[in-house]
């Protein structure tokens, strides 16, 4: 027993994630060129930065979504939460709030 | 102007990022599946639930994986930290030690 074993199955495990991870990686590169096409929109017509009606739907569509796939909606709820918290940033960054 | 702009590029825009967030929860399911299997496999093996040189590793590939895809690395390592805090949740939970 070692504390980095390489078992088989978890090599192939840890192969996969590093996969997956890197498609995650280049979809939120390509979320935050959206957010950040939206952030200038919003600056140029004087929009809030924030949208609580609009996070509104995407949690619960983001719930429902987690729940056909599997996944704990709840952390559907606070990854969503994770990644506006950094749109909002970039968005006051863009209005020059920041 | 209105709380609730259905400017037409927004619209476009929030459509690809619900698309977007639709792929990033199923990739994310996945991602927990295999995550899973590691903590029932580390479980069975008396292995700790985190691995620090392993976690390292991971950091400095999704650092350069985000600097390739022109994403910010400073959140691409607070993005890896946030979803590793779920998985040595879910392996804590596996080994029940909570």
């Amino acid at each position: 027993m070692t504390s980095d074993p390489i078992l088989p199955e978890l090599k192939r495990l840890r192969a996969s994630i590093d996969n997956i991870d890197a498609a995650l990686i280049y979809l939120l590169s390509e979320r935050f060129k959206c957010t950040k096409r939206v952030g200038a929109l919003k600056a140029e017509h004087a929009l809030p930065a924030s949208d609580p009606g609009r996070e509104k739907e995407q949690i619960a569509r983001l719930r429902a979504l987690a729940h056909e796939a599997d996944l704990d909606p709840e952390f559907a709820e606070k990854f969503l939460n994770f990644v506006i918290t950094e749109v909002i940033h970039h968005h006051l960054a863009a209005a020059g709030k920041k």
